[in-house]
């Protein structure tokens, strides 16, 4: 070993003590006779001392070491004259009496500090450096001890850890496959999993009774922000469970990762029917740190000779508690929101409730003030409070209720990233509609189970059946998702007829799993976690790259390895390829 | 839940409980009057009873539920008449009073029994049932363990898990890769990594000090008998290390899991150079459970006018003890062994020291009694033993040699499944040459340093440069391998420059490592274990297709899901693509 201790360790007990440590010079100071150096490794910073007067050699050379060199110093462990408190450390420094340079450095694209100067994209290229800073090393220790946690805590509820195939087949349904082209099989491929479904329902079949994976998924879509190519997922299915089992099971682990990595006590798991999710806060994965209910003004608000309203399918609000002093300008901001086109919105109409109990509104030549405070009295408004309304279609004004209800939520500060208030998001349809050609599609996957209830249905209404699937929401972040899952032939065949799947295209997609059904299947069901989204959350940050070693940018490229890239002519020939435009 | 107990842990101290259960049925029996079922789950098998003159309903229903029916029962627990010592539930059955068919299923292909009469290709097709059976279920039951006994051990010893990417960069060096066409990047490819080698190197230079993943691995091999285009490894790495270190570290997780998992002390683990290895045991990874060395008789045989053995470069032999009696069919046998093309030799020697004292061989007529006596004393042979002697060529006929001590061990059942002998083979050559094109090849992989004295022969000689590399090996399996890596420019560009590296070729494809290792780099090392071998190793089998739920065979195809397969024309189109020969 290079080192008797790491640079974290010490402590005023180990004063007097001979140590040896290693590691990377974070920053040296030199003050008169004196040199100090702070040595930095994964577990901390210790100070390091030299004195030109005890040994002019040895501070000569500390003073010449930069930033980022990789040190081996020995010496005795001292007491600090002026002790630094921000520091586990920071009550010793090392009279050093050796010192070996192990690597040098060059200076650094960017500074390695909490705050870095590097830009986003220097910082890809260069992540070995980028990963040096704290704040990365954090987050990775924290995922660590995520995974660690999960494991430990399935494995005491006698879930069996197995791993699944990476190299498996394309099937049309769902997002797009990555695929891998075949040496062996000429003009075969091979496709990467976008997630071990079908093989833990086969590994219900085959009996394991409860199943796990912290595994990789591969979906090639056009990445938006906050999207990876590959990314991981805690994937568990268990046999012999209804919906309550897996409820159960899963909050408990939410509980147990929460407790064992941030010290945090998750408060009760509210169930929210996905339709009422919608209708109170527009979306199906809510954010309730906060309350703001979307309020239907519908019936209220009609019949003023407000144009805008009586020609409206739907009339809606929410109350922005203590927000009635809000400017014009504060006002044409929220306007400019509502309008943007990912939002959706015409307009906006606000109500403000003065402290003085009188109301001013965008509307107040249609509705007189009374009027409009017996009209909006379901919205709960007092003094001070400022009602905003969004009309139009209600499936997209109940989605730009629910962003307008984040951005107050945000302007308000509800939503501290310190607070957490976890649901589960029941009873999704089975299947929605696409606009645009009328066909039914699987909200969740083709193999989720119906309602129990709803089971009829599935071939009389389908569009009508709920399905017996739920989503665990965590600040408004869909954290994990499952679904009781179909475990015999008929019903997998009457959702196939649904989805419009001839007999044919179903059995040469998943013949196998419909054949493992005829030879006894348990009734089962699972969940799957986002494990990078997970970790972001648990540290409170919203983007997930910063939990990933070796993220790939918006266009899918490593900037560090520089892949994907050109291969040589000949893996083309032995993969039995050319490109379809001969660029070559 | 659809059970309050499982099928493995009723004793007789719950007898009078009313239970739930639900399994699998994995016998029925008719007994006059009474109808007994097996139900089987991965906890165990409980037997049920069903009484005709108590409920005859049931019963009948009971007689016409068929194998591998999935069922839920409810009734009374009750202590056996005549209990079955042979199962820890046989004291007990279940009095059945409710009786529910969860899923029928047909007649397996083949029985689900620990001896199925399934062939290998059936099995494979219907893996879901192969998995049911118990010797299945119980490898991947180790294989869990393992793993998480691995991530316990070493979370303790301060390793973070840290994912790296599967969608990397193709590099020519080493197997060849899968390659993964790019939608987004027309014409290039990410690849799929064959081991996380260059990121960990990279997480070192991080600063992350201690890393380890548990993580899949991809080689496009032409597939030997035992090779899976996709594998396993524990991977692992470690900053400010020497060899000795590692070595401990590892030695002590073995250990570790050798304990937590079969409950078997391991012995002390031996070192031997790679020189001694192959002079001893013919192989870098001997099988040291029994002893049988080789012994080089070069000098001691020859003169004796035996053309053979005169022309020879080399003679060696083992001694077989207490085999003197083998037949002249025994002996024909071994003759036909070594002659396999496999092993190569051209004829075998053989000298029988009889327990009366007379010695018989092949080779009599050149050599009197004694005279083979005296020559043949540093072998040790005693009377009642059997001396194996090959000539030929030093390299292959130690070889050769190797296998024929392994060939023996067998044959004298020194070879047991449930004994472990673990070594460490250390000072591996740097570098082996190409027979044919006189080019030099890394023998572990570009990354290894050279042993410390041998520093300066890499530029020298560095045919004759030694490794500061170490495999680990138990009972004749490689578990593991590894090495002290280099750390700076200046030693990596002298192993590309013995490789045949340009300058422009290293930096290309290793361009990022050899840049980190500008930015301060500690001196670092790791191993890599193959988990699927040490998975067989630890259950005492010798093929790891047993111990991955989704194998491939040696065409490298999923028989079970049938891939590869196909694509449509859109995705060939999307990824820019078409074959090579215009058969689609």
């Amino acid at each position: 070993m290079f080192r008797t201790k790491n640079c974290g360790e010490l402590r005023s007990r180990n004063t007097g003590e001979n140590v040896t440590l290693a590691g990377w010079v974070k920053r040296s100071r030199n003050m008169g006779g004196m040199t100090f150096i702070d040595l930095r490794d994964r577990y901390g910073v210790t100070q390091l001392a030299f004195n030109m007067e005890v040994n002019a050699d040895l501070c000569e050379k500390a003073r010449k070491t930069g930033r980022e060199f990789v040190i081996q110093v020995s010496g005795e462990v001292m007491e600090r004259s002026s002790k630094n408190k921000e520091l586990p450390t920071g009550d010793i420094e090392i009279k050093v009496d050796a010192f070996t340079i192990l690597s040098k450095a060059e200076t650094p694209p960017f500074t390695i500090e909490d705050d870095t100067d590097g830009g986003e994209e220097l910082r890809m290229k260069y992540r070995y450096l980028d990963l040096r800073r704290d704040p990365l090393q954090r987050n990775l220790a924290l995922r660590h001890k995520l995974a660690l946690e999960t494991r430990k805590f399935l494995d005491d509820q006698n879930f069996l850890e197995i791993e699944t195939p990476y190299l498996i087949k394309s099937t049309p349904e769902g997002a797009r496959d990555f695929v891998v082209p075949s040496r062996m099989h000429e003009n075969q491929f091979y496709a990467l999993p976008q997630s071990p479904q079908i093989f833990k329902q086969l590994l219900m079949v085959s009996g394991y009774d409860r199943y796990f994976q912290i595994v990789r998924c591969f979906r090639d879509e056009d990445l938006r922000a906050d999207r990876q190519p590959e990314f991981t997922q805690i994937d568990c299915e268990m046999s012999f469970v209804e919906r309550e089992d897996v409820l159960q099971t899963f909050e408990q682990l939410a509980r147990h990762l929460f407790r064992e990595t941030i010290d945090v006590e998750l408060p009760e798991f509210k169930r929210l029917p996905y339709a009422e999710a919608m209708e109170k806060y527009g979306s199906d994965k809510p954010d309730i740190r906060f309350d703001m209910p979307i309020c239907n003004l519908t019936d209220e608000m009609k019949g003023a000779d407000f144009k805008v309203f009586d020609s409206a399918a739907y009339i809606a609000g929410i109350n922005a508690k203590g927000c009635a002093g809000y400017s014009r300008k504060d006002l044409d901001k929220l306007t400019d929101f509502v309008k943007r086109p990912q939002i959706g919105a015409k307009g906006l109409v606000w109500v403000k409730y003065n402290e003085d109990g009188s109301i001013k509104s965008a509307v107040d030549k249609f509705y007189a003030q009374d009027e409009l405070r017996n009209r909006l009295a379901k919205t709960g408004a007092e003094p001070g409070d400022l009602i905003l309304i969004l009309s139009g279609n209600q499936k997209s004004m109940q989605k730009a209720l629910g962003e307008l209800r984040l951005e107050m939520g945000n302007r308000l500060n509800l939503r501290k990233s310190t607070d957490f208030a976890p649901l589960w998001v029941v009873d999704f349809p089975m299947f929605e509609r696409d606009d645009e050609t009328g066909q039914l599609h699987a909200m969740h996957h083709p193999f989720t189970a119906p309602a129990k209830k709803h089971e009829s249905l599935l071939r009389s209404e389908p569009q009508n059946a709920l399905a017996n699937a739920y989503d665990m929401v965590i600040n408004g972040v869909e954290v994990g998702g499952g679904s009781i899952r179909i475990h015999n032939r008929d019903t997998q065949e009457a959702v196939f007829d649904a989805l419009n799947f001839t007999r044919e295209e179903a059995q040469e997609q998943f013949g196998f799993l419909m054949d493992a059904f005829k030879y006894g299947a348990p009734p089962h069901g699972g969940i799957a976690f986002g494990f990078d989204r997970l970790a972001a959350l648990t540290a409170g940050k919203d983007s997930i790259r910063d939990f990933i070693a070796f993220p790939k940018n918006n266009a899918g490229r490593d900037l560090m390895i520089d892949a994907p890239a050109t291969v040589s002519a000949a893996q083309w020939e032995e993969l039995h390829l050319k490109p379809l435009q001969n660029e070559k």
